[in-house]
């Protein structure tokens, strides 16, 4: 069906047809000219805000549309966990191009409502228009933090353990795979991609998780990090973001940075540095962060967090230090799509 | 210079330098994964947003960017005012592409802060990335409302009275105009638009304001109005959400409808029918709202507000009382841009 049929207000209704509001917080949601929200006191209220545009922040090639809103919401969430908060609501603008029609943004939407379902979060609100310019999602998402809980990036202290929660570079591996695909299958109708034993990357790239779990493991085990991220541009851009930050340098160790052995597999196939990759490839969403040295045993009793550097005095600088012992400085060479552009 | 030379962070920091804050509820502004607020109890929290993109909602070829940074968050602000709330925060996402210099968005930028300057608004997040597709502007707005005090556009009753401030078709004929004379200047570089005793279409098409005024009027003359909306979409347009969520009817006439000197001269230079323009043509950002009879003294009193018709029992309909008493049914022509795309 085309959209234009439907109009604005007609497309609306359709794709918000029987929300539901799972927060108390939420007081009224879409259709009207903003939410209501209501947080009781002692919460904080956390605000982030993402913008992905077709053929910058991906491919419809090869990613499916509702892959694409489930992963959209997700890296809002992600922002929202990296506080040390949990995502309540969020509101969705979308612009829509005419090639799409209704089934295609319907497939979009419920993947954007799948992840809403799966995290507990309401759709409140948004804006819906014609694009001449490609699919555009512009998610903004809503949290809330028990008041002095939220954790930013520059409470990070000399000493601190430095912490990594999954595996790092498995995105980006699969994002090289899917490339290579697309690459591959150009002019040859029936070609199927083959993803065999790779499954993990393109899972990783196409439908990420915030960690969510992390976030409530650290709070079951009474940490509360001194300064935390996600890793959406790559570890040593988001390392090096916490130490301008907080005024810090740190060491990380090269062979704690964990590794899926499906990455190591591909990097190797691809004749890439297993380590650069690992180190600067971005949308991992798993979360980075600093514990006071006191919190090291809790910390290591957590499934799925690792321990992979600590923070140091600024004047030291951030390095990682190699398998054997020498130390390279860390740079920001993580996916930059307004550096890109050249 | 090249936005390539600065990268994202670059961007960002010289776009955001110098940022304070002014409001109490802002607790972490830009800088982090998520800004952080906090509002006291008693206070609702309102949240909108609007996508707007280029050759969709701006034509570069007569925007200058400076304004278009101000409406951009004053489209945002007259939502929160249209819910009887107070605008506080806003996050600005931008998409650029590669023909924008670092000087253009800088005035682009300059043209949001000084919006949230004039309307005591704190800039606390957003997010920057290239386009490959035109300029994209996606912000969104967080306010705040005394519990209880929020309007939507579903509380209108029988007999309320339906009011609206300052003049209807203006920013419409504005575009008109300039449309007009840029169709005039195609292939004439030494052009030069004229827009003498049209000063004030131009000024509603290219900076207009939101009517934080007439939402502090109407709580110092202690009416709360029983619906709200503004006028974005055209006054049918609006005026038919009301009756639809309200579940009534309404009856408006002609001639109370306040239409502005300017719009009626360009009206007639164009040959087009004036109060179709002042029904239908959006972007006013005007007040609409209803409020009970007994309000009448009140309302009326109010500088920039006129009564213009009166909400009915749903079974009568909505429609317009023509000059000669006649009675036009209301259809929403508005501004639809997934229609318009046809």
């Amino acid at each position: 069906m085309e959209i234009s049929e439907l109009g604005e207000f007609g497309l609306i209704d359709r794709l918000t047809d029987g929300l539901k509001n799972v927060n108390d917080s939420t007081v009224k949601g879409v259709g009207d000219d903003c939410a209501i929200l209501r947080y009781p006191a002692g919460k904080e209220i956390l605000v982030t805000t993402d913008l992905l545009l077709e053929n910058v922040h991906f491919d419809l090639t090869y990613v499916p549309l509702k892959h694409l809103g489930y992963k959209s919401a997700i890296v809002n969430f992600s922002d929202i966990y990296a506080m040390n908060g949990r995502p309540r609501q969020i509101t969705v603008s979308l612009g829509i191009s005419r090639r799409f029609a209704v089934e295609h943004i319907d497939a979009l939407y419920d993947g954007i409502r799948h992840a809403c379902e799966v995290y507990g979060v309401d759709i409140v609100g948004g804006d819906t228009s014609a694009s001449h310019q490609g699919l555009v999602i512009s998610i903004t998402c809503i949290g809330e933090a028990e008041e002095g809980t939220a954790v930013g990036r520059d409470g990070a202290r000399d000493t601190d353990l430095i912490c990594v929660s999954g595996d790092l570079g498995a995105a980006y591996m699969g994002l090289q795979l899917l490339e290579r695909e697309k690459a591959a299958s150009a002019g040859q109708p029936d070609f199927v991609p083959d993803f065999a034993g790779k499954e993990y990357l393109v899972e990783r790239q196409l439908k990420p998780e915030a960690r969510k779990d992390i976030v409530e493991a650290l709070a079951k085990a009474g940490v509360k990090p001194t300064a935390m991220m996600d890793v959406s541009d790559g570890l040593s851009s988001e390392l090096l973001h916490i130490c301008k930050a907080s005024k810090t340098g740190c060491r990380v160790y090269e062979d704690r940075i964990p590794i899926d052995y499906q990455t190591a597999v591909m990097a190797e196939e691809l004749n890439m540095n297993l380590v650069t990759a690992a180190l600067n490839g971005g949308e991992d969403y798993e979360l980075l962060f600093t514990v006071p040295l006191t919190d090291h045993d809790k910390v290591s009793k957590i499934e799925g967090v690792k321990v992979i550097g600590y923070v140091t005095k600024p004047e030291l600088g951030s390095a990682l230090i190699t398998r054997d012992g020498g130390e390279i400085p860390l740079r920001a060479q993580g996916w930059n799509p307004l550096k890109a552009e050249e």
